[in-house]
């Protein structure tokens, strides 16, 4: 194993090397000098820079994955799951600013074999939304639009703040989730819910071609 | 004025040629080649690849803004305009899908001049959208969330489309519209509207921190 606290400053470095020059520009002589390592210091831990690279993607989807599986144990129903899931997921990406844009704009250059390992991934971490989505549409909490629409509007939501939203701006990081989770979460929890609508009209065609 | 036809195979060509290969690594011979013109003849039409990027991204912006324009006409009241936006945003986008990939990945090789000129009807994009938003909180048919939070939250939905799907898959696209539209609006029209709740329960601060 290789040494924690090394190791996570080579990670951390060569995530901030890849987002500021992208993965194609950037070397392993500049990650290892900027770490503050020798080249074979390096190669200790990693054996190339497509290693380094997997490391991060590895690491980032592991990290927003146990912070998904913690809120879905956390909530006490599917929206309150599902509001964790988001405060999870923007936590991850505030704690990381780098990591998502590494995963999302370079995961390009991983090979194959473990391009696959971090599709398998973030396939788990649609799965987990979606079911959360899926649990709230059988509990007729949640409207009955489809669960892959849904949550990639989640993830659009959330995984373009950085084109935008400005932390030191008007709106404080505690408005934008709680606006976030007050627009996402709206649209999907049904207005006619069967409190507060007779039953027979739940399901008349002109309230909008359930799936 | 260029000649329309010629033009606008330049302008598709370039567009087709920029989304595949990015803009650095293009060349005027390529566009020009695949235009099936003259390096001459390309030149009569822009002076550079610069003047070609731009008159991408000023067409796309132009093409989104008459679309929002007819769409803010068109509409009765607030949710119907902003029905109409969303679909004329995802018409554009479907008509032209390269088109706001240069827009929003190779704008940054836009000299500053232009850069601003493009920047400036993305503003007026946003100032449309936020104009129907807080129109609807007026009369108080949509939620008091922010209106940039709600307008980038739209933006999110509808330019990160094809990151995900398919039109050729088990979603049509009349159903991902019609779920888009129900998922966000749904989201920003307030449950506790005046016909549905008596007066004095709109306001209690439990109903969720109104702006």
């Amino acid at each position: 194993m290789p040494r924690p606290t090394r190791w996570r400053t080579v990670l951390r470095t060569a995530t901030t090397l890849f987002a500021a020059n992208g993965f194609a520009a950037a070397s392993v002589s500049q990650v290892a000098r900027r770490a503050r390592l020798s080249k074979p210091g390096l190669y200790y831990h990693v054996r190339d820079k497509e290693e380094l690279l997997f490391r991060i993607c590895d690491y980032s989807m592991a990290g927003i994955l146990a912070g998904a599986r913690a809120a879905v144990a956390a909530g006490r129903d599917p929206a309150e799951r599902l509001r964790e899931l988001i405060r999870a997921h923007v936590a991850f990406h505030w704690q990381h600013p780098n990591n998502l844009a590494i995963l999302f704009g370079q995961g390009k250059y991983l090979s194959a074999a473990r391009g696959r390992r971090v599709a398998a991934m973030e396939r788990e971490y649609l799965g987990l939304v979606r079911g959360v989505i899926r649990e709230g549409q059988r509990r007729r909490c949640f409207q009955r639009v489809d669960s892959t629409v849904a949550a990639f509007s989640l993830f659009a939501m959330l995984n373009t703040l950085d084109g935008w939203y400005d932390a030191r701006g008007r709106i404080r990081p505690p408005q934008l989730l709680a606006e976030l989770e007050r627009l996402y979460l709206d649209g999907l929890m049904a207005r006619d819910r069967p409190a507060l609508r007779p039953r027979l009209l739940r399901r008349t065609p002109q309230q909008g071609g359930f799936a």
